[in-house]
Parts: structure tokens; C-alpha cells; sequence
């Protein structure tokens, strides 16, 4: 991994900051958040694509980098722009493992993306942090329904669910995966936003927490199979993520939410120097409102696609439009008036 | 039941109105609200709660009065700091039947929550509304799936399925419940708003009525059952309610709602003197687009808490941001005006 | 149907521009975009619908033509009073098809609801468009579940399933229907805007496409089919639209959706000279991100009501609040304008 003096170097000599991603995502958020609070943006873009993002005269990026293909981060050119990547999902995906190494500096802290990428050390990271997580199975303990979940964050596509061991080798063999138990439950999507230098939201070791925004996700066919069903069908169950849709939580579990955010948040820091800005702990709750958290994203999240300019809890905070998308600007605009930008950045 | 007379009373020495509730359910919303009337606020919270309700700059009350347990509603203080309860789910519940004689002023009509909490009267209210509900079963009659409720609401938790009256006597045996029908349909749970006072909305018999909202509560495990049964288990079927979800109504439904809403409406004079302010009315539509109303709040409903700000209705009452809370604390700040305040807090 | 030269004589009669409906299916939000555009409205409506729509201050029309059916539009007071028709869904369906002789100037072009009337030529427009469709049967090739749909978009109501040629022989019969194979998925319905004379949006051949939002629509039985599927029972799958619930899709999915609304825009040209204005594709995405495009409302959906001024997309085109309503007003004040009304009105 790039060292932090390496980026604080490259920092250094920074005049402005820009703020750069891939086009997908949560971008169009991201440039308009960045838009409203005065910050110029570049969006790294595959050709084809330019046109589509174009057409948003609001959401679009100030000037485009057009790409063969997004693992080919223009590192110099960006830097020359002074920019700044907010590393979103599709993002960290497209580039794979080079995102440890881009000489480019990054919103937030990149270490919090291995521990993203590795499931392994995700629920290391769920289980120090002593927050409820889905038993993790080996193939022999299987006894019912189980998720078998492949490397990276694909939106949900090609998780399987087999019921036994057999199953289990016959359809995944030795392919490298990870079993969870399948809970039976609702699932929820706590948006936070951890600060180190902000004076709002709630007090954490390290800085303060915000929680912007719930979302349910929409996976397909998981969330119609219902209708097959009905029918007598028996359609296999995946978890295809294609869009998000809102929702608030009993005002009684914001405090276990709060209590879940602020734990993954200091351990966070035990581990790794913590998740700098936007997180989101993915959890299913069952019908004794036990929380499991099943994955967490350390980064922006595309659920906070679904709120324009407020949400439901962004209102307790600020009484201005307040999306993550100009949270980030905002905070990127804050540290840089508290000359902490090298807190923020790496 | 403590008499009106008393209240007005204590109301008549108020030399202020402050608006009081115990932080949860929809008290973020009712404090903005009234943050947004410029009238003050007074948390009623639990020690370890405090820092939660703290983190919200705009969500927070005013000031706090730390209790140790939300049964005990500090009266004197209250009183003393001029402040008027908003009752709410969570208040209504933990304060329990002694509720009816608290001493402090209370904004609707303190009489409204025994009709809630009695599910005999309650439904008794519908049937006398002449609103279609879901029918009432005795053990005997039992011939399908049928919902066991117990007194209370405590957020759909620990209703029972059962299929017949064998099943119902194992399961259930001697404990005081209600046993309804089970409708198939969609839920829908649209937020009334009646006031004596005001010009606007519909008119009806008493005052008139807005309509600021709908939506869709999520149920676990009811709301991802689906999944599980693709699989092949059989999970009971739960309705813990974790939070909200919005929705509208298709336009021509507004015509039946709304007649609903007024029916509830005018029948609560006639049985107790009127539900003043928030109230909300459960209800299950199914494919002829008929409405069943199974339930009734008779207070503010925490599926208000998914609006921020606007709601698809709001915005045809108001040109500006309208929740139920700031509702709430608007009508507060006009019947002062108008000096009616006792016309609307008992 | 009556000539584009009659509705053009008419309108140069006009001295001014009102907007009119029908009061109901997406009136309310019409009335209010109109409002806020300031452009006078005219509802057409039914004596006892009146009082509800009065109750709304904002979303009341300016002023009320009762009638005793929604079915005779009374033309000539229309005209008088300037008016241009906003069809919408229930416009169209109450109409029937008198619509295409009606001598009132209608928004957009009258010959798209041809298209939308008759399934044969909607399946054949989507699949000149290149769109995937879902297969259309014949009785002989009912294989597995399949969907009969009646003429008429009734919202829903009376679409049934059947398994075999011989269950469709035994309940369905010789009556006019459509069958449809049934996909396994989610569904989305997103939200289009054409203009021949804006600047801001995706460019296409014949002018400009905005994406202004996404909803779900909510069935009653089907979107809660799965609780009693649960309990062992077997109820029918229905298909009766109650309301509509936002969503976002995937960032991604975005460019497979802004396609999709360019081909079928571009070839309403080639098939009957364009739809102007709202339309809706209403499509259904499979675990592998297919997305199949099952129907076309050719006017503005009801859908577009979940927003209440700004949707997560129409902020990334518009620095205000811009419902599908106040689009369409928006539109007919920058036609006026630029002397372009007959441009946009047939």
C-alpha cells in the first residue's frame, strides 16, 4: 500500500482541490453535492457513457476524462487537476487491488477499502467491534438454507444458497467463498458519516457520527419471488441488487443503530486508523428486533441515491438540503479552511 | 379520568406553551416541528438515551428531564415549565392507564387513547363509523388463518397466527386477546389531521381534516417472508414493526380515504368528544379495491417520521416544509392566538 | 380521429392557455404544477368528487366544471375557456374512444394514446424500439405461468394467470386478451420526459429526454401475496394498483434505462409522429439486469405522484422543485413563448 507521506507530498503541492470519480455509482450525487458547495469535479467516464452524464446539467461533472476502461485510473492527469477520488462502490470494484497503490489522494482513509474487500477481515471487523453477525459457516456445519457469498461487492449477483453440504459441493466446489447462515428477517441500511473534525452529530472516541439516511435495497428477484411463488413456481432466489427505496426505522432503534455505528466506527480505528467519512453497516433485523450486521461497505454507499437533498434524518442536523454527496464536499471544504485536509485525505 | 375542568385550569396559569413528550417513537419530528413554530421543547428521556437525542442539533428538545423509567412522567416539573404533552405511541404505551389522570395538559383529547387502547371500543368506534372491518372471531368460529392481538401496541409484536379453534386453545388458551379475520390485501396507513380551528382541508361535521400523508409500515419478518419460503422453510409469520415506508394512493382512492377518515372523524364525537389533532386509521385494501380498517391511532403515528419536510400531500395544503410535528406545533401556536387552547389540550 | 389542422385553428382562437383534467389518477399534482407556473386550471369533475378536491387549497383546480360522467367532456366550455387537456391515465380510460375525436387542443399528440389503447400495436412499438419484451403467447403456447390482459390499462384489475392452454380454454374463453409470459423479477417504472423544444436533458433525434423519476407500483394481492402464501393458504395473484412507492435504480442501470427511453421515443416518431411530453416504460429487471419492457403508458403515470416537488433525479437537472405536473406547465409557458403551442398540442 502507498504510503500516507507519499499523498500527503502529493497534497502538499496541491493549489485547489477538485473533486474526482468514476461515472456510476452514486457520481451524480456526488458532482451535484460537490456543485452546491462551490467545488469543481472531474468525472472519470467510458466513452459511451459521457453522453448519458451530460444530459444532467446539474449532476454532471465540470469536465470529463474519457477511459477505455475504468481499472485505467488517469493517475497524473488527475493529480494535475488537483484532484481528490471519493472512492465510491463501483469504483473500488472497477479498480480492484490497485486501489492501494493510486498515487492519487483519496476522501477518506484507503485501508478501510481491504477491509471491505476481504470478507474475512470484515467479520473480524463485525465481531471485535461485538455487534450480532450471521454465523459464518464451514461447508460440513451447514444444516439449512445458507448464503454463499463470492469475493467482491458485484451489487448482490451470483450469491447462491445451498441447504447442505452435498449441495454445497456440488455447486460451488472449491471456489473461493464465504458461508453465512441464512436469518430470516428485514433487512436495513443505516447511512453514517464519520467526522474527525466536525462539531455535530453524535460523539464518538475519535470524532463524530451523523446517520444521513435508511434504505432498503431492491434485489431481484428476492424481493418479487413472492409472486412466483404463488404460482406454484420454484425460482431460484438471488440477491441482484437494482435499485434502493427509503425507509425510516422505529424511532427506538436509532439507539442500537447509533450504538452499532459507533462501534464499527472505533474498532475501526483499533484496526486500521478508521473509516474516514461515509460508511454503511448492512443488517437484518429479525421479529425480536435483534440487529445482524452481514456486511459492511466503507465508503459511500448507493442507498443514499435515494433521498434528494433530504432525508428523513438529514433534517435533525441541518436545515439546508443535505445529501451524503455534499457532506463530502462540505467536509472537504471544512478541512481545507481548518488546513486538515491531511486528516481526511489518504 | 382526571376532569377537563382541571386541566383548563392549569392551562389558564400557563403563562407559555412549551411542548413536552418521552424522547422515541415520533419525538425528533414533533421537536423539529416545534423548533420550526419557534415554540420550546422538553424531552422527557432516559439517562442512557441522552446522548442519542443530544447528537441532533434541529432534532433535539430544548431541554431534558432525565427519568429513570418513562412510567413516571415528572407532572410537577412539567407543569412548572408550562409544558403540554404530545402524545405519542411510545408515550401512550409506557405510560400505560395512567395516562388518563396525568395532571399535566395534554394536546388532543385525552379521552381518544382509551378508544385506542381498549381494542373492544376501538373496534366498536369502526363499526359504528360504518367502515368495513376485518371480522371479529370468537375461538369457535375460527375456519382459516385468523390474528391473535393482545392488548396494546407494541409495534405489531407478538401477534399470533392460528388456522382453528384447536390451534387457537394450545397456543393461546386463556390470555385476553381479540382474534381478527386475516384480510389479504395491501396495507395502507394514512396520517389525519383534525383540527377544530382551522380553515383549511376538508370540511367536516366538527372542524376539518387534512390528509398529510401515507404509508406503509415494514413488518419482520412479514416483509421478507418471501424469501424464506422460496426456500422451502416455513418461518412463522411476524409483524414486529421496524419502521416505515412511503407510498401514496392511487388518486381515486383519496375520494374513499378521505370519507373514511371523516366517517372515524365524526363518529369520535359522537362516542367521546373527538380525536383533536393526529390520528391514523390502519387499513388493508384487496384486489376490488376494498378497504378494511383494522386498527386505529388515535395520536400521532411514527409512519409520519418518513416525510422530511414535504409529503406528497403536504405540499397541496402548504407552500412551505410540513410535517405532523410541525402541524402539531403550529395549531398549538394558532389556537393561542385565537385563544382557544383549550379546545384543543386535554 | 379528428385532423391536427382542426386543433391547430382552434388554438390560434386561444387568447391564453389553461390547463384542464379530469379530477383524478394525478389532477392534484397537475393543478399544482400548474400553480406554481401560473397557469389557470379547469378540473372536470363528478358533484360529490368536488368537496375532496376543494379541500386541497394548492391542489385544487381554479376553477370546477361538474359533470354527471366523466365520459362527456363537455368540449365547447372548454374551449370557451381556453383550455388544453392534460390526459392521464384515467382520463384516457374514462374517455375511451371518443378521446381521439375530442375538438379541446390536447398536451401532446393525441395519437399516442392509440398506442397505448391497443396492446398488438404498444408490443409492436416496443419491439420496432428493439426493447426486450416479454414473449407474447398464443393460447397452444402456454407453457407455464402466463398473464392474460384485457383491453384498457384499469390499473391492474382483473389480469389473470393461467398455467395451460386448458385453464385459459376453462376461464377465459374467447374474450379479447393478450397473453404475457410471466418474467421473474423486480419492477420498475421509470418516469420519461420528452421535449421537442427544451435544451436540458439526453439528446435524441427529435429533441430532448428527461429521466424525472422511478416508482413501484403497489398490487394488491401480489405485494403482500407472500403473508399468506406463508400460512399455507393459496390465494390468486392479483395484480389491482393501490398506490406507488419511490425507488432509485442502480447508477448504473441508468444508461440501459436512458436507452431504452430514446428508442422508444425515436421510434413513436417513425410509428405515428412522437410522443410529447410524459411517458412511462413499464419494465421488469431479472437477476441477470435484462430489463424487459412489459407495457407503455403514453402520458403522464400516476407514479410520477410519490414525488412531492423534487424526485431523487429531477434535482439533477433543475436547481427547483420540478414535479412531472409542473414540467408539463413548464412546458406549455416556454412553447407560448416561443410560439411553438402547436409544436406540442394535438
Amino acid at each position: 500500500m502507498l504510503e500516507k507521506k507519499n499523498i500527503d507530498e502529493t497534497l502538499s503541492d496541491y493549489k485547489d482541490v477538485k473533486i474526482a470519480t468514476i461515472c456510476s455509482h452514486s457520481s451524480l450525487q456526488i458532482f451535484r453535492g460537490a456543485r452546491m458547495e462551490g467545488i469543481k469535479t472531474v468525472g472519470i467516464v467510458l466513452k459511451d457513457r459521457r453522453k448519458l452524464y451530460e444530459s444532467f446539467p446539474l449532476g454532471k461533472p465540470d469536465e470529463f476524462i474519457e477511459v477505455d476502461s475504468y481499472s485505467d485510473i488517469p493517475e497524473d492527469e488527475l493529480i494535475a487537476k488537483n484532484a481528490v477520488i471519493i472512492p465510491h462502490g463501483s469504483f473500488v470494484e472497477y479498480v480492484g487491488k490497485k486501489f492501494d497503490d493510486l498515487r492519487v489522494p483519496i476522501y477518506g482513509n484507503r485501508r478501510s477499502i481491504g477491509f471491505e474487500r476481504s470478507r474475512t477481515k470484515m467479520f473480524d471487523w463485525i465481531r471485535k467491534a461485538g455487534v450480532k453477525i450471521p454465523r459464518v459457516l464451514e461447508p460440513e456445519q451447514i444444516d439449512g438454507p445458507a448464503l454463499v457469498k463470492f469475493p467482491g461487492a458485484k451489487g448482490g449477483r451470483g450469491y447462491k444458497i445451498v441447504n447442505s453440504q452435498k449441495e454445497f459441493d456440488e455447486k460451488i466446489g472449491g471456489r473461493e467463498c464465504i458461508i453465512q447462515e441464512f436469518i430470516i428477517g428485514v433487512r436495513a441500511y443505516p447511512h453514517y458519516f464519520f467526522s474527525p473534525i466536525s462539531k455535530v452529530g453524535y460523539k464518538t472516541k475519535h470524532g463524530t457520527l451523523e446517520m444521513l439516511g435508511v434504505d432498503k435495497r431492491v434485489e431481484s428477484s428476492a424481493d418479487e419471488i413472492a409472486r412466483a411463488v404463488s404460482l406454484g413456481m420454484k425460482p431460484p432466489l438471488s440477491f441482484t441488487v437494482i435499485g434502493n427505496e427509503p425507509m425510516v426505522l422505529r424511532e427506538s432503534l436509532l439507539y442500537d443503530y447509533m450504538n452499532i455505528g459507533e462501534k464499527i466506527s472505533d474498532t475501526s480505528f483499533d484496526l486500521f486508523g478508521g473509516v474516514i467519512g461515509p460508511f454503511c453497516v448492512e443488517t437484518i433485523i429479525n421479529e425480536d428486533l435483534e440487529i445482524y450486521a452481514f456486511e459492511i461497505s466503507a465508503r459511500i454507499v448507493a442507498g443514499t441515491n435515494v433521498y434528494s437533498l433530504h432525508s428523513p434524518y438529514s433534517t435533525y442536523y441541518y436545515d439546508e438540503p443535505m445529501t451524503n454527496g455534499r457532506r463530502i464536499a462540505r467536509e472537504l471544504k471544512n478541512a481545507k479552511k481548518l488546513k486538515k485536509l491531511n486528516e481526511i485525505i489518504y
